[in-house]
């Protein structure tokens, strides 16, 4: 039987696990993400942590076909991290320092895309080569894949899905500094933003209040039939939808996956993306299929064990 | 010495070259495209002038490492066609035929993808891996290469950069049916729309002339000095401009070649979408080149000989 290891870091815990060559996961854990003193401690910390579990499963070295590894920043196709700020990284040669500490062959890519990676071949787009998915989270994040290889890009800066324009008449600033990217309306805070925008002039009777505001009651409201948090969906569905017609003409998907925190409102959700989607979408690409990701926390370290078994 | 073919069809044209497998033209000819009965001819005919073209270079088979084709339509992954309004045809396994009839490997890809192949390989683009191209003709055309490879899709249809919307607010239809298509600004005939339409109004003096207007005579005008014909670029530039940043920012490229004939009016024309595209790129996306296009008719069959040569 052969081996690999899947890593996902995060700017607070590593989720790891460890996978038969068939996909099979035989163990997940987690350890503390030390992000001080620039993060240095973090590939030291992954390596200690996999030699353990090398030695406790009692793994030879020679059945180990690698560890796939997504961390939150773009990554060379060199495996080069040019600066994470959540991991406190500036410049590292992330690939070839987490080898010598191992000995073993490593793979990184950016997370958002291993996750895409990850929904694939295991989740809601299982069975499918050429796929977006979309992440709403805090953030909008994204990956493209295409023939079954992510579109990492000339920077490693492919699939930056959340910072598509949307909105050229915008003025508020994006985190990015541009103005009108769709992560100012499709994540989590850029929902709030709208419902918050929405409430300042609403007249009708709603359930929403603006102090205790989140995607979550938006969603819920949505579901209870209120037709102010219903005007809000469909606001946040416009910009989404229309951003995702933009990205396949580009990218010709066979299957668009969304997931994140705020997927977890269900097939609702998909209802308000797909009506402004299919309105805009060329004619290539009307026949494409849109799912809700499945594999939730675990869709990174799925993706990065598909980065060695790919 | 092993040799491939590079064929480009169009539907007035089908342009043949002959590489050696160190890249060079040896010898390059053209025959009649015959369209008539749905195009059954096509392919026949493709066969034949190779044929006659291996015997009178007096190549072995076993020397040929393949034939590669552009044709105006999507093409899948397994090199079926499924319908080209310009060559008349309908479902058409396009790969297997021509493999049949030449007993010779053969690859199939849409020819604007294929052009921007090319590019990378020997024009504009010449060393990069990531590169976006768009073809400023008639309509406009587009190819997306990623890590050396062409981005094809699901359906074939990847990089129909032409058909990204860059205004929600258009009433006028582009030929694909929906309304704000970069084709309707940045093609030439979209150029001419935009001078039309400012020409109505326009109180300044200028030498452009509502019934003599072509993208050359207001690229020329601009170059002359002429305020109108500025104006008519910037607005062209922007929308190409915006609508390069917002691909750039899915695909990550490392340079973008523009071609087709509105780029015979040179330098001056990535002067107008260098700041647009400035002004909207993602942080990331900031330092991509700009070039043009350097191969004009020869990009079909230098994309369509790296098909079998990459």
């Amino acid at each position: 039987m052969k081996y690999c290891f899947g890593v996902d870091i995060g700017g607070t815990t590593v989720k790891l696990g460890l996978f038969e060559a068939t996909g099979e996961i035989i163990d997940k854990w987690e350890i503390v993400t030390r992000v001080e003193n620039r993060g240095e401690a973090i590939l030291p910390d992954v390596a200690a942590t996999i030699n353990a579990k090398i030695k406790e499963h009692q793994i030879e070295a020679d059945d180990i076909l690698g560890i796939g590894v997504g961390v939150p920043a773009p990554v060379s196709a060199e495996g080069v991290v040019n600066g994470s700020a959540n991991l406190g990284w500036e410049y590292k040669e992330a690939k070839k320092e987490l080898e010598e500490l191992l000995n073993l062959n490593v793979e990184f890519g950016n997370d958002a895309n291993v996750a895409a990676l990850g929904e694939m071949w295991k989740g809601g787009g299982a069975g499918e080569k050429n796929l977006i998915m979309v992440t709403l989270g805090t953030g909008v994040g994204g990956g493209v894949i295409v023939g079954g290889k992510v579109l990492t890009g000339n920077n490693g800066a492919g699939g930056e899905i959340g910072h598509i324009c949307v909105n050229y008449s915008e003025t508020d600033h994006c985190g990015c500094g541009n103005c009108g990217c769709l992560e100012q309306y499709a994540s989590a805070t850029g929902i709030v933003r709208i419902a918050k925008k929405r409430l300042l002039s609403e007249t009708r009777a709603t359930v929403l209040n603006k102090a205790r505001i989140s995607a979550k009651t938006v969603f819920d409201a949505v579901k209870a039939g209120d037709e102010v948090a219903q005007d809000i969906a469909t606001e946040f569905g416009r910009y989404l939808g229309h951003a995702l017609a933009n990205i396949a003409v580009i990218a010709d998907p066979g299957i668009i996956v969304i997931g994140g925190g705020v997927s977890r409102a269900g097939e609702v959700l998909l209802d308000y993306i797909k009506g402004p989607y299919m309105e805009r979408a060329f004619f290539a690409n009307k026949k494409v299929e849109f799912a809700l990701a499945t594999l939730g926390n675990d869709a990174g370290i799925c993706g990065a064990a598909k980065l060695i078994l790919e």
